[in-house]
């Protein structure tokens, strides 16, 4: 079971590698080769390739053929990496570094870094128009993205983030906070699975309804981790969140884990809608019982 | 003649700008409301709407309905403001007015004027996705208008902007900088139009055509405009770009009002292949006989 779970890991990441790779290599003889560069350094730093494994099989759960839907998920990982890009500017959360390497406008400057997330959120909706699935599924996946990684999803969770630093704040607001800053990049990475393998409506909804849930204990497991981890094991400083707004700090280390525990139970309930899911199950609790 | 052509210019402004009002107060409410101010203060600050009435007047020469071309009209303008707020930014040109007004960030900060910059990107294509024309008409537009914005058409163009700014360029690099960073958007927007009045192929390649040599009039009389133009009447500094790569350094005066009438006349050329193309003769002229 282990064995086939890390099979089917790898062989979605080793397609999504190829495919982002591909996409920011297409021009490397054109005069604004330095913003390519700058576009796949970020890119191509490696991660967890999260979304778009989601989006891959939710696609195979809904019968679809999941290496059609490699565009899709390599969308939602620029759309994710662009997002990374902006907020570490000066501007914003002002970071050096992100998975222990210099972040982007360390390297290549904050002009540079400010056009290089602009070029990934363009090409994302790229990436959608091109993938090799009806029109009709096709704008579909544009208008999900760009509902949930507009003004009222991503967008609007940072820029609460942004407003909530200097106070603390309320359960509700850190809840909005998590579901759009976090929370809408996941369900439009299952919605848009979905989408890709041609489910049904329901489907779309309980796609969101997983989404909802693993995305909460996803980022409350993250939380615990940041008070409880090892500076050593996560490869950035930990304990950096404390004064923010974090889940442990609303609940308590004993309450989070119970929450984490309960939304992970919920968001595998939402997958006996689906066939086939013995891997998105086992990848939802590795997720959320992660020791780093 | 000319009273025609006021009414239909001042009929494609009047929808365009209750179009983009709308688009930017759905959520008076929302927490993030300072995100929508941001994004009205710059979406709404008059201007030409040059790109809109473009998709507007190509849509009606293809013998399409204009009104159910606003959506994509606003898209145009949404990508050409969001353009302009990062443009302006601290790390790319520092501007602190733009058209007499205060620069986004310079009102509402940095962060914010990222942020709206990549609300009203990712807004965008929101509009195209909900505008009512089949699938396939929507997804044509998703793909023009990622391919002519990204980073081989007006985000490229920018890069080799930043990256000519400390030397003389040549005209070939002249020419490609107006191409991808102002005529890019032009092309999209043409072109735009005639997926959306259902144009054919051939009006596909007509329509940027005429956008080429249309954008190239308009630049060349834009840098002829900077030298000798009246601060009053351009309402900013001129004789700013002096030192930078213009038309007019490269060419003279002379020979660039010689290259304007000639495009001009190309632009013009290109518009048999559609049908009522009055208005639109009318415009070009217009823009490229400015004084100011």
């Amino acid at each position: 079971m282990k064995q086939a779970f890390e099979q089917q890991a790898d062989a979605y990441r080793d397609q999504i590698e190829r495919y982002l790779d591909r996409q920011c290599f297409q021009y490397p003889l054109e005069p604004q080769a330095r913003l390519f560069e700058a576009m796949r350094y970020s890119l191509l730093a490696g991660g967890k390739r999260l979304r778009p494994v989601f989006v891959m099989d939710f696609c195979r759960m809904c019968g679809g053929d999941w290496k059609a839907a490699v565009p899709f998920g390599a969308a939602l990982e620029m759309v994710h990496t662009y997002s990374l890009i902006h907020d570490d500017l000066p501007c914003m959360d002002n970071d050096d570094y992100r998975r222990g390497r210099l972040t982007n406008h360390k390297v290549y400057g904050e002009a540079m870094a400010v056009l290089a997330g602009d070029g990934l959120l363009t090409a994302a909706f790229g990436c959608l128009a091109q993938a090799d699935f009806p029109a009709q599924a096709r704008i579909q996946a544009v208008e999900i993205l760009s509902r949930c990684s507009g003004c009222l999803g991503m967008i609007g969770g940072q820029v609460l983030d942004i407003q909530s630093e200097q106070r603390l704040c309320t359960e509700q607001e850190v809840l909005d906070i998590q579901s759009r800053k976090t929370g809408a990049l996941i369900r439009a990475a299952c919605q848009l699975g979905v989408v890709a393998g041609g489910g049904s409506k329901e489907q779309l909804q309980f796609a969101a309804e997983f989404a909802v849930h693993l995305g909460l204990a996803f980022q409350i497991r993250d939380d615990m981790l940041d008070r409880i981890g090892d500076a050593q094991t996560m490869g950035k400083a930990t304990g950096m969140d404390g004064q923010k707004n974090t889940f442990v700090r609303l609940y308590g280390l004993e309450r989070c884990d119970q929450l984490v525990r309960q939304h992970t139970q919920q968001a595998i309930m939402a997958l006996k809608h689906f066939d086939c899911s013995e891997f998105m199950k086992a990848l939802a609790l590795e997720l959320t019982n992660r020791k780093c």
